[in-house]
């Protein structure tokens, strides 16, 4: 099976010339969603479609086929991803365990179509619990004053290695200069139903506004902290009787379903990035 | 707008066949959901497609064409429903007021792409308030021994003039033989979280086997009581501390949102029937 | 029954003493919620019993011993309210209907302890709709220039005529001044889940932003623009389909429930305000 | 601190006798909740406190005073429990992983009031997962025939030494004779929203019908099959495209979070059995 995701302006006759193409080619169309912003035509559209290709046809060349046939003429933003091939991630933690270990549980569990290559951690904390699933650890102190020379390992670590970043409760912000060098997505977890609680210590002021529901945010990340483009998000029920503290457990249950779904949705090409938001064909 | 609704048999060159005709004729295609129940092909195959035409282009001949030089070769059941034209409903119900007026009022809002033609009730009590949206209100008592009568009454009533029936609460059974001639789908809410819960009294039901949520379920009538199709459903946290009253009360507001929900979806061509379930394309 | 709603600083016996009382003037305790926001003493204490008396008993004496016999002691400030004397309701609305009308029906199906005395407008749009529930309209037009003289009127309508003011998606800031000469709590409904998309236009902000929920809010109205203490809130899930008009649609079944909640809880002593939160006893 | 729970029939009195009881050998009340099934009074009775004694006052002869002092004359079923005695437990489970190490899992975390004395299963796969929490692993296999061995080792393992057994998805019916001779309570977690779906294969058949909605429940164990007390339950929404794989994949992430909190609340002292049903003092 094959993963195509477009994005390209609205016009007529982009079905018709995609899944013309793939009808040539052989290749039967499993699934296919497609958004447009603006119903008059002319805006953003986008489109995912999973397609199997007889066994006798190798993707590369229908992928190159399709580039200059189809997609130069129509200007898309395109991929195309075998769906046998995971993604490989990074996972970046600090001592929190709650997401990490429920990320490296699913993908053990066949939950993700990933492999996790290695995790990364600022603290030495949970390295006996990465241990146990066979990956590889990787103890990365942050030093406020040598947060570049930090940063310079990470990229080494990471660079060409892994598919995706995925920030597991990692409690370090990234430059803009590292996200720009690192090359790949990079998915976090907020632990707040963002845009409330922005920054830091959101259960603590949850619980001072009052409340009723707290939440969390599975985002990708970009240079302006908690604003990048929201993939998923879920809340749960509180009241007046749950401490900030008991607030945090039970958003930890939330995080790690929230944080799962973003990254599984992404693995298997279902989000596509539009300004400031997200398309997800979950 | 229009509206493309498709089943057949899933092969290749499905979606290609659909998109290169409807491009043909200068259709531009704003969304598109297909569902496939078995990836390895063959098995049954849904679309839902919405369309634009040129405003110079009849509907009318594009169907004919469609029906004759796709539909046909596919073997496929479809209907092209132009989304201007609303669905006319006649809405049935007994002395629970909260289905029926929500419906109205959502009508009156603009919520839903239909047009209530008249109420039917087996009892007077709700025509004052049915009145004051300006639709005809009849009342057609249902007797056990004179029951056919009732229904032939009904049957009278709705013929020929309604895309769609209701039951917006409505405490009286139907025949087989009253669905078969009526000859358009029935939807139905029934005030529990189906199959749970089936039959008469679900709320007292409910307490007594102490469940933590109650629901709703909006579903096609069919001659077995309570077991058609499902197109919706909603729950709503309970505890000890509801009374059966109260669980009907809370009940109520999922009862209401569900079968808008429903209606609203089947008036916009989003709801396939498939064997004793639907595909809902949402 | 009869309510009794007691603040104080937390210490020992509190709850021996009321229950003692109570038993010692024949009356049966039928429900009891306490809540103390520091297990180890010391903190503020909130406490919420039903209690019935027997037929002979008058409240009134009752409740005077109460205060010189327990409260004064205690430093207490309590409320007792006899359930069967119905909240007075001032509703304020302005064109939208979805919240004013939903609270109208529930009074009439008898789901709220509550007799709504009048209904304020700034608009004359919605009159007739209220006419049909035997409720007086006032339209009471408010013009940035003599917004003073406006809130004068208002003021004249409710003062002293009612328990509780409810703003039914009444779309004018009120004064500070006016929150005091009222001289009643003043709840309001928000059209998100603050303190997200506080202030204007929530629908197309959370839009703008991606966010997967959105929601609605009712508070108790504070000089401070929508950051009073929160009742209740809610939220439903969306997607990059939902244009910003649908989601106010969809938001707004969210905030007639959300606001009949949280009126039908302060109606029934539920609530206790304690600086910028609330305790909510549901 | 101390947890009472109480369960009697409602008579004037039961909550000042209590309180004036513990008020007197000065004990600070941290919380109370009660409930009565019929208003009238009569009916069962409910009640939970959590209170202090002073640290040089002892449990035992407060607890010997209060059965003779208090409980004996209204006829009480009564216990207390010491908040820091953490309750033991036996998990038994089969081959589905997901209960078993979030329960482990959750209790290192410290977010249950329980320590586990050991993990028993029918299949030696999890031993591994479960030896790295340092739990003991017997593995008990149960031939169809030999049942009666089997239970006969289960009771050896577990007699006299845990205070709750929970079936962390062990898919083996316990018979009557076990349930009785084990004297612990038994919770169980059945992989449907009960009544609905009772029995086996409960993700197939939903597919079957078609239901919007799939859950998980929380129960006591009774000797009827699926019938026992429900503590908890949730759902999460699924439609036409989730197979029944995957139905079951995301009805694991409910079924962990319900049990967890079942088992979470039972240890706290939060749930009291009553017929079918329970109250749950969350």
């Amino acid at each position: 099976m094959t993963r195509l995701l477009i994005s390209c302006r609205d016009r007529p006759g982009i079905v018709a010339a995609v899944s013309q193409f793939l009808h040539r080619v052989g290749a039967n169309i499993v699934s296919s969603d497609q958004h447009s912003t603006d119903a008059a035509g002319g805006g953003p559209f986008f489109m995912r479609m999973e397609f199997a290709l007889p066994a006798a046809v190798d993707l590369e060349p229908v992928a190159r086929a399709f580039g200059s046939e189809v997609a130069e003429n129509l200007a898309m933003d395109w991929t195309m991803w075998p769906a046998e091939r995971p993604k490989r991630l990074a996972l970046l933690a600090s001592r929190h365990d709650h997401c990490l270990l429920d990320l490296l549980w699913r993908e053990r569990r066949g939950e993700l179509e990933a492999r996790t290559e290695l995790v990364v951690s600022n603290h030495p904390d949970l390295e006996a619990d990465v241990d146990r699933f066979g990956v590889p650890y990787h103890h990365v102190p942050v030093v406020r004053e040598h947060k570049a020379e930090a940063e310079q390992r990470l990229l080494e670590l990471l660079a060409g290695r892994v598919d995706l970043v995925v920030l597991a409760r990692y409690m370090q912000i990234l430059t803009g200069g590292f996200l720009e060098r690192v090359g790949v997505p990079v998915i976090n977890i907020h632990h707040s139903f963002l845009p409330a609680f922005a920054g830091a210590d959101p259960h603590q002021r949850a619980k001072d506004r009052g409340v009723k529901l707290i939440g969390a945010t599975a985002h990708y990340v970009t240079e302006e902290l908690d604003a990048g483009p929201i993939i998923e998000q879920d809340v749960i029920r509180v009241d007046h009787r749950h401490s900030a503290a008991r607030l945090a457990r039970l958003g930890s249950d939330i995080e790690r379903v929230v944080l799962a779904r973003a990254v599984a949705w992404h693995c298997e090409d279902r989000v596509l990035r539009y300004g400031a938001t997200t398309v997800v064909f979950a």
